[in-house]
């Protein structure tokens, strides 16, 4: 990204116009340069970066400082299930046209996000697509050296726990493409505008990154759905689990479809863009872990329990059956 | 992104089988997490990030090994301008399917690229997209603390230096769109190759960051048109320049080309994707760098000098006219 100069083009004035005024970290140099710096203070870099695509991962029509707001957020959900905290992203946009319109409401989502989390923009890149928009957004954050927390680390005996509620996201898209969730909740504005809400604008859970760094002995983000993401972890760790399916955290509006048959629990473990923390936390840690959450203003839940093994992780119903899992998670091939 | 686990998709068999083996670096964790680590060792770590599309920065029908290497090369050649060492990159890959044809040679040439600039994969995020192929990269590398060097900084009396020659890129893609250099080369083979060659595959100047760190005043790379660069390069410098048209570094094709009348000098200066350095040299500094790049192998030629002033920096002709330039550089907007 660089502003305007002699000779300035569309592209510099876009940039100028709706991106300039975001860059305050003195690291993006104004995006008045090529690249950025950021320093380290001694501390490692951690480092990740998500995609979202108009069509797949958000819908046309989907309000522009939501769109924002969601590429920015997938990113620093990961940064928070690490124990990082954010400091600074790049952002790529691949855009049709330079609508103002859609540009106005974008760049003030993300600068308002940027802000809130503590999460400045240093650099980009702005082209042209005759496809979907784009949005690719690197995300850099900070943890002391070598306390980065991983996927692997996860013991037999280690409580498995998640943050915030499961579901909502997939079930708020299923009612954006007016699915069997739409039709369930045709009476209850306000139970779908939450999981539209959830759908739209995921909450990082970045106040929780100290604890997971301080007590998490794995922990990923829950981004394709749950029992995939839990699958994942567990072979990483080379453990499997056992989950009390019903201790899974539902908001009312999941809880009400499911108990009304309405959606079944499949589609709401193996439903994506949940973007909540599932980590294992050793047993005599789950005190300190629950206590930090709470000031944090932070739903936390124990499903389950690690176990040894190498076989998929296991979700019991209320009588001590396994669910049978036809699909795991969300992929795109 | 990550390896494939219980319950692994497409999406995860597919880095597993394509990406895994370029994770290198102990940083990236086998691409089995959700982040990688970048240590910064004191130094300051510098980013940069550059997206090429299908149809805007690459051919349909490019080889898939060429789309790689152009994709990491042009986030090279910004740290290379900026006096950076590489440290290692992350991928935003959209695709329509999982093509093997397509991703095996692909990913052979990324993989050659890392190895060769010493620039590891990280990490990255690979989806699905309706529309053009799109690769987004971030590449992250390493400078002495506060020693970046900056578009500004250049002052009056510097010299005015290019790396390489400067237009085969452009004409390159000429050949490629059967534009009038096709028609001129109709005899020429070896021409047209190379210069489709420094379209698809462009060289960043990696082996001149040291000497660009230590004696430019100012840099950064040619990407948009030489013509518009130093506009930018200028106006964030608050200064402005006089170039020797006859001067700028030429291969045989372009001279031939221009020679013949068959294209015109504005096409040359204002063409994109060159990808080298253009720097200001302080005059006693201008034969130790001249040295260092005898050395590097890459060839610096002096096009013309720095002075006061806030116009748009000036092409001369032989016969010391002005060259008009209707159009400085690409824009995507």
């Amino acid at each position: 990204m660089s502003a305007p100069a002699a000779g300035g083009s569309g592209e510099d004035s876009l940039i100028a116009r709706y991106f300039k005024p975001l860059a305050v970290e003195p690291g993006a140099f104004g995006l008045d340069d090529d690249a950025a710096i950021l320093k380290a203070h001694g501390d490692d870099t951690v480092v990740t970066t998500d995609a979202i695509i108009e069509g797949v991962h958000f819908l046309p029509d989907d309000p522009p400082d939501t769109i924002a707001r969601k590429a920015l957020r997938v990113n620093l959900s990961d940064l928070a299930a690490k124990g990082a905290v954010p400091a600074g992203f790049v952002l790529t946009l691949a855009l049709r046209s330079a609508d103002e319109a859609w540009l106005t409401p974008f760049a003030r989502g993300l600068g308002e996000d940027a802000g809130l989390f503590g999460c400045p923009l240093l650099g980009g890149d702005t082209v042209s697509t005759p496809g979907p928009l784009m949005i690719s957004i690197t995300a850099l954050g900070r943890v002391p050296p070598g306390k980065m927390v991983h996927r692997s680390g996860a013991r037999p005996g280690d409580r498995v726990v998640v943050t915030g509620t499961i579901g909502d996201a997939a079930l708020g898209l299923d009612i954006l493409k007016s699915g069997a969730a739409a039709t369930a909740l045709a009476d209850d504005t306000a139970a779908r505008a939450l999981l539209v809400g959830r759908y739209r604008i995921p909450q990082p859970r970045t106040p929780l990154a100290g604890a997971v760094r301080d007590h998490a002995r794995a922990a990923m983000d829950v981004s394709d759905g749950l029992a995939g993401d839990l699958a994942k972890l567990c072979a990483a760790s080379g453990v499997s689990a056992v989950i009390d399916t019903l201790s899974i955290p539902l908001s009312r509006g999941v809880a009400g479809l499911l108990a009304r048959g309405a959606v079944g629990i499949e589609s709401i473990i193996s439903g994506g863009d949940d973007y909540e923390i599932l980590c294992a936390i050793p047993e005599d840690r789950a005190e300190a872990f629950a206590l930090e959450a709470r000031l944090a203003g932070v739903a936390a839940t124990s499903i389950g329990i690690v176990i040894a093994g190498s076989a998929a992780p296991r979700f019991l119903d209320g009588q001590g059956g396994e669910i049978a899992l036809a699909r795991l998670s969300y992929s795109h091939f």
